[in-house]
């Protein structure tokens, strides 16, 4: 499986120079809560931060990443969840379950993770970033499923249920999700996630 | 249906009196956050908001009747959720998302629930009072369908799910849940809901 932490590029500070990276961070977050996800670009970061946008595209290879790095989130779905979505379609929601809930039982990871969705969750002006920014990725790759069809409605469904169990075991701490080992409750949701891909729907 | 809005006992204002409810309510909501639910007393409340033991039952039937008001929660699961739980268990899972949708879409309630769910995924001292005093009713009206085995077990896994619609269609806004008619979301999740609650869970 995948390593959570996705390799960021440049991280390395020029010597001498000021944190350039965290200045475009830190108005990358400015930028994305007050204008939304959508409507935020590379430049507009690049003005707010007083940097060539040149410089924004040295750091982050899209928006995407920069909006990983603002939000502080210590994983990119888009190098996690390939792994746990290749293979055989029978399972894949058992292997999607684990990894998700293998990446929040990290101690190393959690506290970030809580951080990001308690700020999300709490605030109308950030729910919309965790939609557009990071959900949307995820449904994008469950959408690239091979024979899904539907895939935002489809994965839009197994996400609900992903979400209800994050908050469930991490957020409220729910018994007995709370302290039920992960295999087990990959097992039990799993099915649940395939039914909302690859059944009929009616 | 059952209307949504639980009737609360004592409601009226003595005349010439202080507003000995919102005093108590108030004192409710700082032992409360204080003290989490199962370790508040009605006695200590009493004794926060400076008035009789007596004068806490009178307005309240109980610490959940107490808490639902001090948590400004517009219903009682205990009045709202029987209805659609007894009739057949055939779409009982459906009735019961139903249930949840319709007092959610409802314009007079959603702010106020909006605020409590807001407050309690938002910060760590509160979420363990939504689960105290709020999914710990719902999972015991579950938990009472005849014939369900290991109810809170299965209860908790079917409120997870109930937790994740709640989140993407209110909170988040994720689409096409956001958007999607309550009777067809209903439909779609109903089954998920009955899997956890009667299928061999293996």
């Amino acid at each position: 499986m995948a390593a959570p932490v996705a390799p960021r590029r440049g991280v390395g500070r020029r010597p001498g120079a000021p944190d350039t990276r965290g200045e475009i961070v830190a108005a990358a977050r400015r930028e994305f809560a007050a204008k939304g996800f959508d409507n935020t670009s590379l430049r507009e970061v690049a003005r707010s931060a007083g940097v060539d946008p040149a410089l924004v595209h040295h750091y982050f290879s899209d928006k995407q990443d920069l909006f990983l790095a603002a939000m502080n989130l210590p994983f990119d779905p888009r190098t996690v969840l390939p792994p746990a979505l290749q293979g055989p379609v029978d399972g894949v929601g058992e292997r999607l379950v684990g990894t998700v809930l293998q990446i929040w039982d990290d101690p190393a990871l959690r506290p970030a993770l809580l951080t990001v969705v308690r700020s999300a969750l709490g605030n109308e002006g950030t729910a919309h970033l965790l939609r557009d920014g990071f959900l949307r990725l995820v449904i994008e790759q469950i959408a690239a499923l091979p024979g899904i069809s539907n895939p935002q409605h489809r994965g839009s469904l197994a996400g609900s249920q992903i979400i209800g169990l994050i908050v469930a075991r991490y957020v409220v701490g729910l018994e007995p999700i709370a302290s039920m080992p992960a295999v087990r409750l990959a097992a039990l949701v799993g099915p649940t996630i395939e039914r909302y891909l690859f059944d009929d729907l009616g």
